[in-house]
This record gives structure tokens, C-alpha cells and sequence, in this order.
């Protein structure tokens, strides 16, 4: 990816694709905002196998927007745990939309059901909910 | 990218960027759904300044997935004129969520004002009105 940010126009559509257009920075952002991973290792687990090098750039290229931040771990000081900024967190309405899409065209979902009903029934509830999760932590 | 898709896993958010995870593959939706483009060249023409192969691979790519669908021009029968399907139309409120992150973080974005107050003010409204102007063509 370029690094003259953003390269080809400045439509929003545009911005999030130089921001997160590729096929894996979603994937990590849903580990980080869903599945409570925070490490390296823990993001090269899950079951999309990215490899070493492309999770280390992306990671990398999160940081540089500011969508991820980093710190030593407390517990380990060769550790670093990985979060989300407030505009990684801002992805959230995103990540919700594109979960009911997903869950209305894929035949083979594994979008959990209660999930998909929830978003049909009451989307701004839900991600009110979730962001008062993460308020309290 | 695979054809034996989805090739990594059944959640959402993989099903999503399996679909349109790339650089180039939302404009083209973009330029259907906001910029009554509906031609080959038309899309070529747009700012980011799609190449001709990689512009005809994900044409392709959408059809194949239900996304766009293309059929000969009633006025120029040597034209093909493409259009998103209900699935493509789906995306509308994904489309919506990443115009206003873009708006927010992006201090150069030409998204117009207007556009965004109605997103933080009434997103449902805008999402209705925009279905019921597809629905009378």
C-alpha cells in the first residue's frame, strides 16, 4: 500500500479503502473489537491463517493511521498488547452492517442467529451496548 | 482472487471482504449506487483511474457473486449496461456507515456536508429515501 495517504482522491469511500482495503486489516479489526485478541500471536491464530509478514504490516499500517495503538504488556515486558483507538472503535457501525449483510447472503454463516435478530430488530441499541461495554472496561 | 469462495471461513466479516475486499471493488459499487454510472468507460473514467484489466476482472467477479448484473443497451446494442442487483443495493447501508467514518477522519474529505449532518442526524431516513428513489426508476 502507498504511502502518500490517501493517493487516489479524497471520496470517503475512497479514504476507508486506502485505510482498509485489502483482505485481511478487517479481519484483525474484528479480532481486536469481537474476540478479545491483543497479541501478535493471537491474531496469526485465527482460522483466516494470515501470514507473519502481512499481519506484521498491517499492523504496522494500523498504527499509522491511528486506528490501532500499542503498549508494553504490565504482566510480560517482551509482550505488546495491541487495542483499538477511538476511530478503530468507530469502525463498529461498519463491522455491524457488513455482519447483516453477510448474514443475510451467506448461506453458511456463522453469524450467531440471536446476533442477526438483534440487528434486524434494533441495530443502534446493539452498538450503544457494545460501546458501553468497552466504556467499562 | 479464489474461486473457491469463500475460501477462509463462514464469519461475516470474512464473507464480506471475500466479496469486495479490495482496493478497487467498492468505487465500482460506488460509482453504480451514487454516480448513475452504468458503463464500462464511465467507470474507467472515475478519479482513482481503474486499469482496464483490473476494472473487467471485478466486473466479472461481481457478477458472479449476484452483485451487478449487465445487460445489453436497448439504444447502442454493442453496450453493455451494468446494474446492482438487490444484493448490490444491500450494501447501501455499508456504503452509508463508511462515508460517515471517512467524514469524521478524513480532514480533506469531499463527502458534502449536507450529506454527512443527515448521516448523523437521521441515517435511517437518508437510507428509506435513497431505496425509494431506486424503487421508482
Amino acid at each position: 500500500m502507498s504511502e502518500d495517504f490517501p493517493s487516489r482522491s479524497h471520496c470517503p469511500i475512497n479514504y476507508a479503502l486506502e485505510s482498509f482495503g485489502d483482505k485481511w486489516t478487517l479481519l484483525i479489526i474484528r479480532d481486536l473489537m469481537f474476540k478479545t485478541k491483543t497479541s501478535f500471536n493471537e491474531f496469526l491464530s485465527s482460522n483466516e491463517k494470515i501470514s507473519t509478514n502481512i499481519l506484521a504490516d498491517r499492523l504496522r499500517r494500523l498504527e499509522s493511521l491511528g486506528i490501532v495503538s500499542k503498549e508494553v504488556s504490565d504482566e510480560n515486558r517482551s509482550k505488546l498488547i495491541y487495542s483499538l483507538t477511538r476511530k478503530g472503535r468507530d469502525l463498529l457501525p461498519i463491522m455491524m452492517e457488513i455482519t447483516q449483510w453477510s448474514g443475510r447472503y451467506d448461506p453458511q454463516t456463522n453469524a450467531p442467529e440471536a446476533l442477526l435478530k438483534r440487528l434486524e430488530a434494533d441495530k443502534l441499541g446493539l452498538i450503544k451496548d457494545i460501546e458501553a461495554g468497552w466504556e467499562h472496561k
